[in-house]
Formats: C-alpha cells, sequence, structure tokens
C-alpha cells in the first residue's frame, strides 16, 4: 500500500503539479483512506521522499557498527554511499523527484532539512572518532559538510544526465576528492594550538589512497616547516614506494 | 521604526515565546501598524533574522569585485567572515537568538535555508574562478560547504559562550583549518580524471598560510605519484623556503 501510495502521488505530482494535489487526490487515485495514507507518511512533503528515514536509520547503524579498525574518513564516505544506493535503486523515479524538488520551493526547504540530518549523523560519528583530539568537533564539522557537498555534486549530476551514466562512479571520483584533502587525519590542525608541536611527530599524515588507484594517483605530504629537510625527503620517499636512490 | 520592531519582537519571543506571539502582539507593542511589520519584513521568521538578506547582499558585492589577484579560498574565507561580523556586532542580541533558534524547529528551518543561500554564494564565485579547470563545480561545492561548517562550528561555539572570547579568532583559526586542506588550487583533482596528468604540472598545490603563522606552520606538499623525485624535493625545499643545503 506504501508504493501504491507513492506511485498516485507521483502520477498527479506530475500531472497536476504538487502544489495542486491534495492528499485527499492521492487517497482517491490509491483507493485507500486517509488514515492508511497518514499511517505511511507525515504529511504530502514525507511521499515525495519515502526512503529517506529508513536510509537516515541504515546510516546510523552503519556508523554505529564500526569500530577502531576503520579510517574514520573513509567510513563517512561508505556511508553516503549508502544515500546513493538509495538513489540508484531507482533512477526513473529519482530524475522524477529531482525534477519535482527544483520546481517546489517548499520541497528544497524539506530536502535541506534532510540533508542537514544525513550530515548530523556523520559529524557526530567523527565527533566521537576525533574525541579528545585537537579541533575534533571542528574536523567532524568540516569534514562531514565535505563529504556531503562532494556527494550531493556527484548525485547532482548523475541526476542532471537523467540517470544515464554509472552514478557510483562519479561519487566515487567525488570522494575521492574530498579523501584527497582529509584522508587518514586530515591535514595537521591549524597551528595556533600547538605552539609547541614536536619535530618527529609532525609528519603524520599521508593520504593513502586505496590501492586500485596507485597507478596514477596523488602523495600529500603534511610536513611542519621546522622539520629537518632529510626528515621530509625519506617520508617522500616512503610514500612513493622507492628509495633515494631512483 | 525597523529596529522598534526587532526589538518588540524578540521581548515577545523571550517573555511568551516564540510561536504564541503574533505580528499583531508585535506591532502593538512597536506602536506601530501590520502593513508597517510587513514593509520590512515578509513574515514572522524574518524578523528573528533582520540582517541576513543584507549581509547576503554585502557578500554577494564583496565576490563580485573581486580580482583574479585574489586567492580564491581565501577570498571566500573572507567573505565568510563578514557573517561572523553581523553576529559579532551585537553579541547579546546574536545570544538570544541562538537560544530561541534552538527551541523552534521552524526557526531551524530557517536558517538552515540562510545558511545554504551563503552556501550557494560562495559557490558560485568559487565555480567562477574554477570554470574550466578540471573537478571545478565540485571543488567549489566542497571548499564552499567546509568553509560554512567551518565558520559555523567557530560561530556556534563563540555563541555557547555567551558571545565570552574573540569571535574573530575562533573564527579565524577554524577558517585556518580549512585552508590548511584547501589553500592555494586545494589537493590535486582525484586521478580517475586525468590519466594523462602531466609531470611538471602536478606540484602546483602549496598550501600558503599567512606570514604571521609562519613560525610553526605546516607545508603541504601535492604530487603526483610517479614524479621524479628531485622535482619534489625542489618543490618542498621552495615550500619551506631553503636551498638543499641545508
Amino acid at each position: 500500500m506504501r508504493d501504491a501510495l507513492v506511485a498516485a502521488a507521483f502520477r498527479l505530482f506530475l500531472e497536476r503539479g504538487y502544489e495542486q494535489t491534495t492528499v485527499d487526490d492521492i487517497v482517491a487515485l490509491a483507493g485507500v483512506g486517509r488514515r492508511s495514507f497518514f499511517r505511511y507518511f507525515p504529511s504530502k512533503e514525507d511521499v515525495v521522499f519515502p526512503d529517506h528515514e529508513r536510509c537516515l536509520a541504515d546510516m546510523t547503524a552503519f556508523l554505529a557498527a564500526s569500530g577502531e579498525e576503520h579510517e574514520p574518513v573513509g567510513r563517512v564516505c561508505d556511508a553516503a554511499r549508502l544515500v546513493l544506493l538509495m538513489y540508484a535503486e531507482n533512477p526513473s523515479f529519482s530524475v522524477q523527484r529531482y525534477r519535482l524538488t527544483k520546481q517546489v520551493p517548499g520541497l528544497r526547504a524539506y530536502e535541506l532539512s534532510v540533508v542537514w540530518r544525513y550530515e548530523r549523523a556523520l559529524a557526530d560519528y567523527l565527533r566521537g572518532r576525533f574525541a579528545g583530539r585537537p579541533d575534533g568537533s571542528l574536523r567532524a564539522d568540516v569534514i562531514a559538510a565535505a563529504v556531503v557537498a562532494a556527494h550531493n555534486n556527484a548525485l547532482r549530476s548523475w541526476l542532471r544526465s537523467d540517470g544515464q551514466g554509472d552514478a557510483s562512479a562519479t561519487v566515487d571520483h567525488a570522494l575521492g576528492y574530498v579523501q584527497s584533502a582529509f584522508g587518514a587525519a586530515g591535514p595537521a590542525p591549524a597551528p595556533a594550538v600547538h605552539p609547541a608541536f614536536p619535530a618527529l611527530p609532525a609528519l603524520p599524515a599521508f593520504s593513502a589512497p586505496p590501492a586500485d588507484e596507485r597507478a596514477e594517483d596523488v602523495v600529500v605530504v603534511v610536513s611542519r616547516r621546522g622539520a629537518p629537510l632529510w626528515r621530509v625527503v625519506q617520508e617522500i620517499e616512503t610514500a612513493l614506494g622507492r628509495d633515494g636512490t631512483s
């Protein structure tokens, strides 16, 4: 019955427009009563986004099941991929909804609140992982926002192409950009917090891309400006996977 | 009159609660008619955020006045500082509003739409600056989201402290983190798009922190894994500000 309500609603939204369609119209077409509608959907807006609650619950469970062995930035990227899967399960429905959402300001506002909830779920997880570390909440919020923005940039590009092409590859590429900026531990904290940042531990942050990207990938080296040059070069050699003789 | 309406509205919101206050109550206390209210504010929600439209206009004008000489990531950080200035102009009002917004879901939704407009203004500017560059729109969206998240993390921390402390220093520190991740051109684009990424232009991305942070700052070097080692070392020496003999 839930699927029948969504199908009836979208048929009417496309025929008449979203604003011109009432819940009564939807239940009449689906052949059910108003109470059935509101058992599944708190409001007319919710029928436009029928799967976000499930997806948010899945994401929260996925993050809660994480362990210390999961690199945090990679983990939130994987969590964001759950949202993509929901869209990619049904491309034509996703494209229809994208067009509808662009036209109706009330749905844009609803969507912003949904996106904000995803972003908070990612940020809350990262805050837990970064707890006690310098700038933990700052890093968590910034990385969560960057992951969501990258995901949505790729998702919208796929939706604008009418769901053609490989959505996963597009999103992987976008998330790869975020991982290149924040991968592993992210850039070192801004220096004001660490006037006494010690010399050797100042070289910890290598973004280690997945093994299948090694052929053409990039290496990011973060170093304290005062670090000895030989130490920096040694770290680069390690990162490049060569000794100094090449 | 505009200020009197804002003052009357906030007095009533704090005394009775936001939901329990009508526009009629506000105009009665301010001693003006309903039409005067709606001349300044389209809705009751808008009186809670009386300065965002002006601030958005200021930000848009600031970005439009940018030239090629402005490093784009630094420029959007400076644009975000305009929002902070608006909050810091009147700390007690900003703290009151922060508490109110946390309590009223409708105001949270309104605030999300305002934040989204700031983020779009920053992203649109960056898209223009990155036009024609690989992953230009992706980089623009991610950096804009990161700047907004960093700004808001710092702003909320200041608001939670009841507007005590140095808001500018807190925001500068947070924006410094984003600049360390994306400063200058940001990390190199993810490799999938550039299988033939040429060797010498593959080393463009140095984050150059402000001069006053140089004493204890960090250097970020982004290099293609296949780049010749001597070239990487040369770039590091340049970034560290030394020749290879030290």
